[in-house]
């Protein structure tokens, strides 16, 4: 049992996802602190906030910024963030004259809230194709073995006598609403976060607006009336999809696991892992991980609603219980799309076994 | 420390909402049954299934319909749903002939969901009248003590001034997006459920999307493409949204319990409650509870998530969780929004203490 | 779905406890905090801080003191807690000159907070019945069917072949560490809370310390050296307890309701649900019931231990989020006590059917 | 915000514990496989089940062993646990004749839990090391400033004056308790996990129970009378206790916070925080972050509950999701623990500040 299975070198070939977790590495970390004091220096630049010699300096320094990461660490042990010893390393690395405008009139959470977007983003378009190739895969085994009747099971017995595509449906269906949620909350989550120190801009005076809007044209990110620091519901939005969709998956992975049992055998999958003692028992292990996963994202949920009571303009209780959950919950739902992908495509029968019909 | 803080005498007033809580009343209960049963008689009379008659006869009967709640009960410790016993007795009090055309073709689970989306319906109508009425409130003293100066804080610590239109935004704009969220959500939830014993109306035939169809006009609820019994994402979604609005009201009340410290005073507020030694020392009680709320609502959700985990064709175990969480979880949000109204009425001052600062 | 399934006439019969709700009834709340003031005087009169003739006067007014229920909810609804209110109306029906010892040197969180400990008292005593008998029950079982041959199974798969006693030992040996672990905490939670307004007793001054030893005395309550009303890990550690056991009984109805399916029918059981659209299909309603309550105490599980970080003295928030939550999880472990008892009473068979093994 | 706080380079020196992760490396993981493997091999050979040489010739092979830890996860992600892969690498690695011997009779349960468990075993010796060092931290404050008096606070409100002791004592004795409790469980904790394929040890045959007391000698853990690999409530029991313990610190952490508010300023801490825009404002950030780690573990224990539920001889799904959540619960109190250490080092003056009182 090691101790971060998501990327373990023993469990994440099971239970990670390498494309999720690329989006929060410390290389991943920097970038998108590093890609934002760059959009901030050009869009102040812009507004004439600073020269645009300052902004070109900033801009090419960031380019070649080796960051002392051990220093950022020890910063953060005294700080409870990284930007304070970031921005005096990225100051000193620009140097005079120029490095005094590094940041200038921005606070921690607008770095660290707005880099966390920037990944989002890139990790809802992952999601994104994901289910869209899940539900592809899924429509394609409604068209090869819809028709197939079986019977229905309701709390655990036998019911009424169902098609496969019946069953397939319900597996489908809330993996096209999970789609339609996205588009919905879209928009509300991949937004700038910029309020300086106390969130009002009070640094930058009367251009505080303009910069904020030039510095969402330039990262990509919409533009909401005011920062939000303090306001988490976008971010806990987030986390139960995350949640709402692993859960979906989930029960898809309970179907197969229990469609899976001998005696019922209502599912032909290929490959499917051994034991230590039995070597050639195929176990539904994928099918079971989703169920494993689910429940993990469903525990962690709960967490992410609990750092909705932020106190007053920034709580450092209830950002850093953001960070302790949802680096891991995000990581989490990629690991289920890709088991949940692996399993549709190693699904060769629904519907009784031909062997037992014979019998 | 009562059993049911929703509804127990001593502690309903403070922590419960009589509203919400007589939607899920033993009355309420019934009388959505009913509603869907006569619905249903209906729309399969209007689609030649039974006889306009026997529709008649069932809505005749249904009107004066004095159910033996007890032998429900019994029934449920048998059945583990109220339905078989229920329609039994329906069937009975409308007697021969048309009593067997009662709950034909349809199943626990039919009636079950879709008496409760008939009550989510009315519960999210008094929800967003509660919203708006507190962003209302919350405008309201916006414009009037907007402007005041105060310290910002971040880390519980002094940081730069801002005004308290500020701090009002970030407890007013979230309740915004709620509304928002609403109407993202009330399409997918509010449909029917019907799919008959095993989901896919076999009992009716051909007719069966013809009835739906009808049954949904009937109730006025959507009509999505089929049953979705195992799918529970609707409600988990739902529920996910109680959670994150009642978060949002925790981080109001959290803030104005910080605001009322003694040292601080930096809000002014009439009433606040008492303590059996010390009468005389307001206490910000509808504060702290909103807190409460928020972490109650933010501690079911993890189980309405678990619950997503829905074996086959209907699971016992998962929808059984939902019925033990789902109620009071929407009772709580009831209570949440009175109390975030109460409060808002009460502020009579946000800023510094006039005689603080005189001092 | 009602509003309360611990309690409602239509869900309680199969999901609630009446034995664990009585505990919770507002008539058992009241009765225990006269209880907790009848003895408070008694101990202060036994140790010379108020006149003989007021505890006489005190525990004879109690006998037949009917308070004013609705007043006392609109207390809470002022103060938060039930305390202020019921002493004010106690004091009043005791009359002059005596009303005025009433309560001397207590807060409201010694009554709440003891007269819930004397409730848990007997819970536990419930409890350990329960788990007594179920024990029995199961190696009762052990010693009937323990022999039979059946096969293991381990991930949903065929694995070698059992004992019946070898799957039974794994639903048992949890139910007696479920008894070790309440040996252990047991002396630690049933003490005595008593402070006085701020928790150091300042009000009895030297007599303290010999008022508190007098009242745990009268009570049959341990007495820890100090208060504890902002240390919750006692009852944090009961509520652990709880989950703890209803989880271990939660695998057991999982157990049953897989050996149930049709295809394997491992076990026989009499009684058994039906569902509305076929009568006849017999379900293992009890089994699934509590696969429900195990999730759903590990879920509350999760805000109970929030409520540990209880501000300074005492916290509104955290102590009304107990409140929220911990009954109900008490009566939940009584019904699961409950079901699995009469769930263990109607296994007939454990093992392969005859009828399938001779087809 | 990095993937894994507890052991990225930027949180980790925050957030993490290098001691409690240094328990769940990889090589730490792959160490007590071994550890168990040799042991097996004595054991068996003790008791006559396998040559002595073969016991020789495996623990001379696993001195130098280097498995290959990409071929591992390869069998991970398709087994769903490591052993079946680390067991055939090892066999081959000692080679005929004696290589078949590895493994013998045991399963990857097995392995896999009594692994876990040597390592809980030294966590365990330092969490307790902790406690102690930190109760005799908190000690040494009261002694020092115990006597100072202050204002008592309940509801966030001003009541009457208490001692610094009183104050002091709430944060150390549900520490004391903490210490108790783990005397309590760990006995039933720390012992051995040996069944065999389906848990009966079959193929050890009437020396099953005698290897399996050598080898829980081997290894110097206890000896349960049978396996435990559905019985999870030893972890689950375990995880309660941390969350319990670091909700206690929470309690500590948010005292702390809320004393060191500048209008407040009842503590001096040297060192605390700053902030990326004012550089000399101090902050609590260990304090804060006491907070997020206790609801953090408040969160997980959930989960750890619900894997309570194992299905069978053994769940693939409750298992792994424990393997979700047991380890970084374990890091996440060690680091509450170290960091609760420093504040109370951190701690200069508890009690009114000087400054103000002058003033």
């Amino acid at each position: 049992m090691s101790f971060t299975p998501f990327q373990a070198p023993l469990l994440a070939p099971l239970l990670g996802d390498a494309r999720a977790a690329s989006l929060f590495s410390v290389r991943a970390d920097l970038d998108a602190m590093l890609a934002f004091e760059v959009a901030l220096a050009r869009a102040e630049s812009s507004c004439g906030v600073i020269d645009p010699e300052a902004a070109s300096a900033i801009e090419r320094a960031a380019d070649v910024f080796q960051p002392d990461v051990a220093a950022i660490g020890a910063g953060v042990e005294r700080d409870g963030v990284a930007i304070p010893e970031f921005v005096r390393q990225l100051k000193l690395h620009v140097g005079a004259p120029h490095g005094r405008h590094v940041h200038y009139g921005s606070t921690s959470q607008d770095v660290v809230d707005t880099s966390l977007i920037l990944r989002l983003r890139a990790l809802i378009g992952l999601y994104r194709e994901d289910l869209e190739r899940l539900i592809a895969g899924l429509e394609d085994l409604r068209l090869r073995f819809g028709a197939t009747m079986m019977p229905g099971r309701t709390r655990m017995q036998l019911a009424v006598r169902i098609s496969a595509a019946d069953r397939i449906t319900a597996w489908l269906s809330p993996l096209e609403r999970a789609l339609e949620r996205l588009a919905d909350f879209e928009p509300r989550l991949l937004v700038l976060q910029f309020g300086g120190p106390a969130g009002n801009l009070h640094v930058l005076g009367e251009r505080g607006p303009k910069v904020a809007e030039a510095l969402a044209r330039e990262l990509g990110l919409g533009r909401p009336e005011g920062q939000w620091q303090a306001q988490r519901d976008r971010i806990a939005e987030f986390a139960a999809w995350i949640s709402l969709t692993a859960g979906s998956l989930g029960k898809f992975g309970q179907d197969i696991a229990l469609m899976a049992q001998n005696e019922i055998a209502e599912i032909g999958l290929t490959g499917g892992g051994g034991s230590s003692a039995m070597p050639h028992k195929p176990n539904p292990v994928k099918a079971e991980v989703l169920v494993s996963l689910a429940r993990f994202e469903a525990t962690l949920l709960a967490g992410m609603h609990q750092s909705l009571i932020h106190e007053q303009e920034r709580s450092g209780a209830a950002w850093t219980l953001e960070w302790l959950l949802l680096p891991q919950m995000c990581v989490g739902l990629g690991a289920a799309l890709r088991l949940a992908g692996n399993l549709t495509g190693s699904i060769e029968r629904i519907g009784p076994s031909p062997e037992r019909s014979t019998s």
